[in-house]
This record gives C-alpha cells, structure tokens and sequence, in this order.
C-alpha cells in the first residue's frame, strides 16, 4: 500500500462471498446510466424548468417547516392527501376525500406498498409486457411471482387477449399502464372496465403518464370497482418533481387502510409533504407544459416518420420509434451526437423523452445522422 | 343521504372486503400516538430545536436544489454518502470510504432492505426481545421468520445466552440494538465480538442511539468481521433531524452493492439529499446537546429512584421505569397531567423521552403525582 492509499473496510469482500438470496445472485441494479449529456431525454422528465414562484414556495414552506426537523412527521401526511385528492379529484372529474388518496416516496414505493399487501409470496402479480420495468422488479422484491402476458403486436393492449390471460392465470394482481410506459397508448375506459370485469383480485391502474393523455382517467370507474381498483400516479412527470419523489394512489378508503398495515411509520419527510404541497400550489403552472409538450410530442412524431422511422402512437411525453437492427449502437450513435436517450430492452427500437423544442430539434437532428448511418428510410 | 354530506368513493367497502394476505388480517398499523400535548415524551426525538444556522443552511440549499426538481436525484446518493462516512469515521474513529456508507428513507428503510436482500421467504431473523418493535414489524413485512430471544431479568443482554440462542436457531440476521431501545443497555465491544463470531450469517447492529452511548461504536469491528456486520444508524435521535427521515448504515462495500439490487431507483429525493448534507455541516450545533441530555437523563433517573420507582440503566435518551400495576392507566394519569409518555407494551414499565430540562421537570412532578395515586415507593 502506498501512503496515498487507504484501507477501506471490508473493501477486500466480494458480493459472491455474502449470505445473499439465491434468486439476487448475478443481478444489477436497476437504472438507467445517469450521464451528464447536454440533451437529456432517456427518463421522461418535464424539461421546463419549475417556474421561479414554485422555487419561492417550496424554498419558504421548508423555512416554516425546518424549525421543526427535530420532530418526526405527520405520519399519515393528512395536509398532502387531502391537497392531492382535491387536484385529482378536479382533473378526473371525480369527488376524492383525503382517505383516498395515499402518498409515499415515488409510486415506486407505492407499488411497493401494494404487493405488500395484496401480493407477496405464493400470490401472483400479472402485466402486459412491454411495460414499466419496475413491475416485475418490485413483484420480485416482494417474491410475487410474475406473469407476463402479450400485446398487440404495435404494443396496444387488446381487451379480449388480456381478459384470456386474467381468466388463465387468476392473478392476485392485475398491472395496466395507461398510457403504457415505454410504448405510449392509452387504454379506453371501456376496456379498462372489461378488465376490471375479468380480474379476480386487484387490478394497479398506473396512470405516471396520465396528465398527457387525452384519454379519461380510470379514477372514474373507483366507485364501481371499489375493491379492485387502485389507480397510481405520480408527480415526476408533467408536474416537474421527479427530483421531490412523491408518487399517490386513488382507492377505496379501506385499500388506504391496507397499506398502512405495511407502510413504514414515517415513510413522507416534513420535507417531501411540505414541498410537494408548494409545487401542489404551482400545478397550473407546471402542467401549463404539457399542451407544449403534446404538441412536441405531435411534431417529433412526424419528423421521425418522415425520417422513416416507424413510430408508436403515444398519449405520453415520449416516443417509442423502431427500425433499428442493433438498438444499442444506436444508442450510443445518439449519445455520441450529444442526445441521451432510453434502449428499453425492446427489440429494434429505442425509446426518447419529448424535450423542450431545442432539445427535440437536437434529437431530430441525431436522429437524421442516425437514419443514414443505419439505413433507414 | 343531506346536503352537506358527500359521497366518498368505495366508501362502503369495509377492510374486510378486500383480497389482503392472510398474515395482515385484524392487524393495526404501527405507530405511537400522534397527540398535540405540550410534553411530548414518547419518541425519543432530541427536544431542542434545530439551531438558527442549520435552518438557515437546510432552506438555502433547498432553494439551490429547487431549480432542478424536475430531473431525478442522484440515484447513488453519493455526495450525501460521502459527508456520512465522513461524520460516522471520526465519530467512530474508523476510517471509512463512501462505498461503506448506504442511506435510505429512515432507518427503517434501511433495515428493510437488508431483511430483502438477507432475510425473506424461508429465512429466519433473531432478536432479543424486548427491543425495537419494528425489527419484527420489518421482518414480517419481507415475510422473514422472526425469533424472539430472551434477555436477562434486568434486560441486559447476556452473551452466553445469545450465543446458545444462535447456535440453537441458526438465523440467516441477528438483529442487536445498542443501546437497546425501549430499554436503555448498550453492549459491550467484546460481547458483540462473541456475537459476530456465533452469527451464522448477517448481524445488524442497530444503534440508533450511538451518539448518547460512552461506549465504543461497533463500526469499530467492521474490518474484522466484513462478511457479517451492518451497522445500522439514524439522524432522527442526537441529529434532531427526525423531520427528515434520514437512517443510514455502515458496513463493507459489498454489502452496499448487495442493497443495491433491493433498493428502489431514486429513493431519497433532491430534498432529503441536500437537507441531510446541510444539517450534517451543522453537526456540531446539534450534538452540543447530547452531553446536556445525558446529564439530564442522570437527574432524570436519579429522581425517579428517589420517587420509589426502578428505573432500567439507559446508556440512550430515554428512560424504562417500572412499578406499574396497570401501565395503560399510568399512561393516562401522564397524559392528564400533560405529558405524552410511551407504553411499550412491557409490563409494569413505561419510557420516557429524555427532554429539555423544563420538559423534565414537568415529567417529574407528574410522576410524583402518578407515585401517589399508583401507591409507588
């Protein structure tokens, strides 16, 4: 050792010496590169900056709240719930009360919670792949075994095919993405309700994308599947605050009452419920974007296809485009022309995050190089 | 149904109704009493108030991190876990790197995750009971089996007889709490050396409480046993940072990567990340009141003696004293006179928070007037 090294504790272990569980041996852990690129489209964030008053807000409402650091939280975030039912109630048209509504660190701790309760050993957890990836990861996390059924094949989910593979497997848990990440369509009420119909236990409605879509949200049908339906959203995407990590769920109040059985007691700092209030303040602001977004997102559309790309229809902030013989190359093609974007694992395509206009006329631009590097169109 | 009444959607459905798994059923959530009484005594938060300075530094760094709440954290984390290795290396006088250092939502996230990663379906955790409630709680959430060990009359823990419970069980983790909570004994170096050499496999060492403990940390045999200890630690208590849920632990670096592949993706938020970095630069303020609450739990306890009642030795910021017929009724009697104190669950015991010195009085004379009426001393 020379004198500029030091020992690090237990640096000379390796993971395969550890009393791990078997079916973690191998694995790595799940996440996209984090990768300081000029053009940053490969996690579906808002590109807009928060507006200067939601910076304000949130700045003076931890002043007012830091004083009392040395307390633990409100460990049911009441404030919070009842803020979000009342913006979830407005935008879906549906009268929400405080104990419909459950919040925790990023809808991935939701999901989380869910399988929890509803999940977990000798219980069954179904999808539609492709879908969010996290799924089945957090169904493995909870030894819920997972079950992944088809979709059409331009990734639409097909009503009748879905309702075949609910009937043959008779899932604890049924997952539909709506709009479906990484794909982008949408699911119609009217098939939403036909599931909802077929499922034998609980159907996750998870709406992270919901705000960009034209399509009505599932909240709609909680009332007439009150002992099935949990819808989950998410306040990273068209609200700008994947950075605050707050991720919600609409239910019924006995569904709240469940997961509290396995919530973490504290799990929401005074931070995340303080903060995630300002921005709840702003979200006429923040989600002022997501017209312009939609209309990028119309515009990137038929600039890819008149590349010749194929594209996938989306109702989210991102488009999922194809023709690509090596995915990964092209990736990293993207990445060499300054532009991040996502390899979602899905054969032949690549999936790009509708940015601000300078940012989608940098990936247009990649994406011409791209084209005539690879042969397309 | 009237005019002011509103109709909450699935507001019929009883809990009862729903598809939860068998082992939840007529469970209540964990969780103390959340109650606006002037003296709260009852979960063992630091009473004094977060320095001027500190505020200062959490508010403007929130302020700083603001504009970027659009985009994920840093998934990693590994500023903040640099600034814990940091303060836990030269309060431990151990030398650690960033890699030995994971955080997460709370120590209980933390602990989660190591019963995800080592425990689960088919394995068995251990503890010494009584002692933290949530390491069951935790266990039965990860569908871990949990084994209770006893500890002696005087709720010290003894070696040979944890040993002999070891070698009898062969736990996959052994949970060790020093100092133990709700009881107040730390252990002693070289009893969890014995420990760590009868484990089988994992043992966390949880020392939420280090800070108010004159004995050496365990951090300290972190090179000697690398395969087997985690040494789980907390900002809520000495930290006076309970608001911020921030739970971290030390351990080898491998121990970190196994977590890593439990964990999920962007669990501590840009605020939570620079919050606990600002009130980690402030450590010194906030620590300054250890040795005066130390002090204070010496008058504390000495009093109590003089009132009649037996108090456990507390290495920690709070105090176990017995005596009680009815718990659950001296409970009250406290309550009535103003001060939220904590049943346990032990019986004939209560614990009380060690609080400011003007907190503390108000806790004595109600315990002189809870001696009188039980017919205590």
């Amino acid at each position: 050792m020379t004198m500029t090294e030091r020992a690090i504790p237990g640096g000379e272990i390796d993971i395969a010496a550890l009393p791990l569980r078997a079916d973690l041996r191998g694995k790595s852990p799940y996440g996209a590169p984090q990768l300081d690129v000029a053009v940053r489209l490969n996690t579906n964030e808002n590109p807009y900056l928060p507006p200067p008053g939601l910076i304000d807000d949130v700045t003076e409402s931890i002043r007012a709240v830091a004083a009392d650091l040395h307390r633990y939280p409100d460990r049911d975030a009441i404030a919070l719930r009842t803020d979000l039912a009342d913006y979830l109630g407005t935008a879906t048209g549906v009268e929400l009360d405080t104990v419909n509504v459950w919040a925790a660190n990023g809808s991935n701790e939701v999901l989380q919670q869910i399988m929890q309760a509803f999940g977990g050993p000798g219980r069954t957890a179904l999808g539609f792949a492709p879908s969010y990836s996290m799924h089945p990861i957090i169904a493995s996390g909870t030894r819920t075994e997972w079950v992944a059924a088809p979709r059409r094949e331009d990734f639409s989910l097909d009503a009748a095919t879905a309702v075949r593979a609910i009937e043959e497997h008779r899932p604890d848990i049924v997952f539909v993405t709506s709009p479906n990440n990484p794909t982008g369509q949408s699911v119609p009420l009217e098939d939403l309700r036909t599931l909802l119909a077929a499922a034998p236990g609980i159907v996750v409605l998870d709406e992270a994308y919901g705000e960009f879509s034209a399509a009505p949200s599932g909240v709609r049908l909680l009332a007439e599947f009150p002992t099935k339906l949990i819808v989950s959203r998410t306040m990273s995407k068209a609200f700008a605050f994947a950075g605050g990590r707050l991720g919600y769920l609409a239910a019924a109040p006995a569904v709240v009452d469940a997961l509290q059985l396995v919530r973490l007691p504290y799990h929401l700092s005074v931070l995340t419920q303080a903060a995630a209030r300002a921005a709840l303040r702003h979200a006429e602001a923040t989600l002022g974007s997501v017209a312009a977004l939609v209309a990028e997102r119309h515009r990137v559309a038929d600039a890819l296809t008149g590349l010749g790309f194929p594209v996938v229809h989306s109702d989210a902030n991102f488009l999922l485009f194809g023709g690509f013989a090596d995915p990964a190359e092209a990736w990293q093609s993207y990445l060499d022309g300054g532009v991040l974007v996502r390899d979602v694992g899905i054969p032949g395509h690549l999936r790009a995050t509708v940015g601000t206009p300078a940012e989608n006329d940098a990936f247009l631009n990649a994406s011409k190089e791209v084209a005539a590097r690879f042969g397309i169109g």
